[in-house]
């Protein structure tokens, strides 16, 4: 029987080429990190389904890759719903593992606990260029950490990280998810429609001041309310401070700490960071996922139009699953957008080391293969890569090919040396 | 809604103490195989059904974590048995993934390839101590390249990387599928019950030599073919070069090329090994999978009793996917059992470099902590991980748990200097 060629609908496979820089990207990942004192950790890909459906993932719970029962648990006679068929399902993130290994493992984990996870997810998304079903994340997390030295080395690990990779200019835009409600306190919105006007500012990039206010109105919000908010935009916009005069203006609605909080991250990381990136206060950043409860960021690019990773403070969520409450605060970077970059940018790893191939004529002798393979052994131990082949009838086609691969070098050994 | 903590039936945890050795593990591998020329790719954990259910899997299909269809596609009104309700697996194994990947992937990759897969796969086995659902394979494979240059550089490779991880005096155990057969044909067994005797030549490790007898006796099997067997490993046993004796008895029943094949890989490799093991032909060696076409190997290290690796030559089985005949060879290594085996032997992961934790008391001035960032960037940036946290109240108790997170030299920082 044949095989289906074809990886899944949706899925991909990943050709050399690709897998060693997604290696080389991992490798710098895992280093720097790692000398944040940040450890790294797994979790199961399959989770149970009732934790995948614990509402805190919102939309992508409903793109869960689902796992039937199995043995005498399946029974599709008496099952009425899809339910009844299901116990598991692939993980769509790494937060909601995260938490449940915290939970589970919480009295053998150091406090604070600062955990690196690299691994696949898998959301059932409609097919799309670039987008695949099956994707890595790269996570940070700071559990139990309730001030900001948390934002600050989540800041500074994952910019290092960047600064390591090449990229330069780019920039962490920052905001506290306490000044986006003052801000719309101070404008007379209701609270219950806080987060429908901050999904209408979230489209500040791509419809513009203007944009917001039409839509605002479109929605039925009080004109003076939307006036007023606009107007703070305006006028952070125009201070040579901008978040000092926002603070100054929404004093009544916003708390001194949140304020000072955010000022101290900014000066630290300016204070402190060492490669090419600015940290702006960025009045317009919302950060979609609602269980943020303070402090939210995100990098921009200039290689690339969206994101690049992003994160904040969620002090809520652990302690709503654990019972305990613990402060969290994390940062994720867009492992495939980075991979993108670097492959449309032809990303050259550095410092490959030599590598040589050994192109051997067939029919050799038993006796001159074994000291050829003593030649490639020794070589490895001084931590040349060697590649030991037979030689092809079309030598140049070969040699083109493996020039290609990356060898550099060849040598050739022939069944009778006299005669060459 | 409170998660379940446990993960999934069958599934673990990594905690940071067994993921640093995981990641050193995975880190010799990738380097020591790319020195041999091998290349990393990656394939999704989801296959499609048929695929994972084309006998290729033997008794690993009966456990596959089968995917449910979803959106439109799923119609449980409709569905009549399980298979209208599934379209994908998690793999079992990385061998149908590697053949699908080759054939998929045939026009972008080079002749011989040579492929290092690490990642997980999935077995709804029976939960037992120390199996898992989840866990990871190591496997490396060389496809197009019909000589014995393939298994010399397999083992090779193999040994190298168990030899910088530390292991010394484990063995190589080497055979041939046609020795197997050219034995059985000799001793007068009829081809069909070829597979039947060799499951139970497979037992001759716990049952011994007249165990295997009497088994074969009960089977039913003409005594005096199984005198005649028997007698063969007894030869063998008492002969300076077991491989000489038997190669010589079965003659008529054995290519020649068969044997200097073996002999070959078994001299080239004694030639040119550079760590502490054995290999050794081993008429025992049967490896379970049916799709063996010659040589076959197995590890065997002292601390262990089972195998913590083996394979073996496949030369029909890619060619039953692709219609294009591909001589196929392949190494795989347990991963899961050199973990084990590293943990319980309490393995220190060597040059681990140096590890500062800074205290940081709580309230201290911005300014302050702003320059002591700045002196763990420095030393972070110097190759030293420096862990910077909260000073707690009990200072023994959270520099005790520092030190048991690896952690030797201690920096403190007061609010206050001068009071210190």
């Amino acid at each position: 029987m044949a095989l289906i060629k074809k990886p899944m609908t949706g899925m991909k496979d990943i050709l050399p080429k690709e897998m060693q820089i997604r290696d080389y990207l991992i490798g710098i990942i895992k280093e720097t990190y790692s000398k944040f004192g940040f450890t790294s950790i797994e979790t199961p890909a399959v989770e149970n389904i009732a934790n995948l459906s614990s509402k805190q993932g919102g939309e992508n719970e409903k793109l869960i890759f689902k796992i039937m029962k199995r043995g005498e648990k399946l029974n599709l006679e008496s099952a009425s719903s899809e339910a009844d068929l299901v116990d598991g399902g692939l993980r769509y993130d790494l937060t909601v593992p995260l938490v449940r290994f915290y939970s589970n493992n919480q009295a053998s984990l150091p406090s604070p606990f600062k955990a690196l996870q690299i691994g696949s997810v898998w959301r059932a998304d409609r097919p799309q260029k670039g987008r695949f079903r099956q994707f890595y994340q790269c996570d940070i997390d700071i559990l139990g950490e309730p001030t900001n030295l948390a934002e600050i080395e989540l800041i500074l690990a994952t910019t290092t990280t960047l600064g390591r990779i090449g990229f330069k200019n780019f920039k962490i835009k920052i905001n506290d998810r306490r000044i986006l409600k003052a801000m719309a306190a101070y404008s007379g919105f209701a609270e219950e429609s806080y987060d429908n006007v901050f999904i209408i500012l979230d489209k500040m990039d791509k419809i513009g001041i203007e944009g917001v206010k039409e839509d605002l109105i479109a929605n039925g919000y009080d004109a003076a309310s939307v006036e007023k908010y606009v107007s703070l935009f305006d006028g952070i916009e125009k201070a040579d401070n901008g978040l000092l005069y926002l603070a100054d203006t929404i004093a009544e609605f916003l708390p001194d700490e949140a304020k000072d909080n955010l000022l101290e991250i900014i000066e630290s990381v300016n204070g402190t960071k060492n490669c090419d990136f600015d940290i702006v206060f960025d009045p317009t950043l919302v950060r979609g996922m609602s269980y943020y409860t303070g402090t939210i960021f995100e990098i921009e690019v200039p290689e690339f139009g969206s994101s690049v990773g992003g994160g904040g403070r969620y002090d809520k969520m652990v302690g709503k699953f654990t019972g305990q409450e613990t402060p969290a605060c994390g940062f994720s970077i867009g492992f495939e957008r980075i991979i993108t970059i670097l492959m449309d940018n032809n990303f050259e790893i550095p410092n490959q080391g030599n590598s040589i191939a050994f192109l051997v004529e067939k029919g050799i002798q038993s006796e001159m293969l074994c000291n050829i393979i003593k030649e490639a052994q020794k070589l490895r131990e001084e931590g040349i890569k060697v590649l030991v082949v037979r030689m092809n009838k079309n030598k140049k086609f070969q040699k083109d090919n493996l020039i290609e691969q990356g060898y550099k070098e060849f040598k050739e050994f022939y069944k009778n040396p006299i005669v060459k």
